[in-house]
């Protein structure tokens, strides 16, 4: 029988098995810089994802995926439909992966209707579970958690990612608003997981995260609703509605969203950035 | 009986004794921004303080003392002399600890005749100490430790700090520096503990790190160390040789750490940073 909680159970489950096999593999030397070596990153991502499909497609075996890794032939979608479709990240933060840094985590999320449903985000390395059932709150290790309250932008720590892409109108972009950013908060952290920063939102330690061209939806899925069972605004980095398909997410406790997301409308956009959707 | 082992034994115990007061505050709502009530990060602060000069003084009565809150009446000295000298900063990473971010650390170092001679760095949030005696290699949790072998600067992951100065001529420093480093590596970290940083060096987490116009020389004394006995490089952020009371740092493994220093060197200075001692 297929209930929420049921959802929430296979999922989490997927998300500890898969967490085995990282914490495993995590503390080893990678080899991502030498060919003919095997790739541990690539096997890593592999396994852990085969063993989340496995586990999702046995439990229900109706519902569609979207993944980093997915093909067609292995029955993934490209597009979000209203049938309930499963966006899996195995492994969030790979560079952080490859240099045992300890923010990497395994993202599961479930859209039904294209509403996201249920989020499960696992780092095995710190052993923290973060989930989420939509209108029943959000929970870290099986305690609730919320929002921070910090009012001023002036007390805020915000976190964004410096991303991948080095074409120059993009770093220009970058950096216009990291630094139109700082001119108004505490601090600024870069973690390396889209996924970890938003529910690091969702748990208070962050105050506000923000990235526009992330990899793809799988990696804010789950979070995205984390934060808002937590309390907290997504939005478009705009200002605009929250759109998991657009690869550009803005969180923060309600207090400063709003704030946050008026200064980024103002920075500068590169041609090469993906933007917003309705 | 003084020894090195003697210095490192009392040193460590202290930081752990510190690490309990900061575990217990930890989780704690931080009242930083209402004036009035308990300024919690404050009384840890002191705290901490407090236990770790205690129990140094206990063990070592003629040595002096370098640290963030101390002052000359509390026996605390300015200037570092060739006298056995400790750096102790109690919680290194304070914004982080405001926010629950658990990257905050007890950083306590010991020179002698100038020379950096004992280093304790203690992460009592993910239980990781650090430490190392001269000559005698770096340790985490009492295990070996040696930075990356990272080679190509485009593969490396480096850490910096946007730190806390607002006026424009350093704001746009710091970021001609974050901009030139990030067009040359894989990606840039942004964690909020200088001493953490560099015990992540050290660790082979990161391959480098850089910072310019960090609190003291209390931020670094310990971590400096740790990093060369772990086989990393410690320098200047122009490439010449570093000095503990400068307040600039860059640590990287030894193949890409002149690498690091050229792009820094070629960056915008600004007149409110410290510059090069010698």
């Amino acid at each position: 029988m297929e209930s929420k909680q049921a959802y929430l159970d296979v999922a989490s489950r997927a998300a500890l098995q898969a967490g085995e096999v990282i914490t495993a593999a995590f503390s080893e030397q990678k080899a991502v810089e030498f060919k003919g070596k095997v790739d541990l990153v690539t096997e890593t991502d592999k396994q852990c994802e085969k063993l989340i499909l496995t586990a999702l497609r046995q439990a229900f075996p109706s519902h569609h995926f979207i993944g980093e890794e997915g093909s067609a032939a292995q029955g993934f979608t490209a597009e979000l439909t209203d049938e309930p479709t499963w966006l899996v990240d195995p492994v969030d933060g790979t560079t952080n992966f490859v240099h045992r840094w300890p923010f990497v985590c395994v993202s599961i999320g479930l859209a039904i209707k294209k509403e996201l449903t249920v989020g499960v985000v696992y780092n095995p390395v710190m052993n923290e579970m973060y989930t989420a059932v939509r209108g029943t709150g959000a929970f870290l290790n099986s305690k609730p958690i919320s929002v921070s309250q910090t009012a001023q932008l002036g007390a805020s720590l915000v976190a964004t990612e410096i991303g991948t892409t080095r074409d120059s109108e993009t770093v220009a972009a970058i950096f216009d608003r990291i630094s139109a950013v700082t001119a108004q908060v505490r601090s600024i952290r870069c973690n390396g997981s889209c996924a970890l920063n938003l529910c690091s939102v969702a748990s208070g330690r962050l105050d506000g995260f923000y990235e526009i061209g992330f990899g793809g939806p799988w990696d804010v899925a789950a979070a995205a609703l984390i934060v808002q069972e937590a309390g907290g605004h997504i939005l478009d980095p705009n200002g605009s509605p929250f759109h998991v398909m657009a690869r550009r997410v803005l969180a923060a406790n309600p207090r400063i969203a709003s704030s946050l997301a008026g200064i980024l409308a103002k920075c500068k956009v590169s041609q090469a950035e993906p933007g917003p959707l309705t």
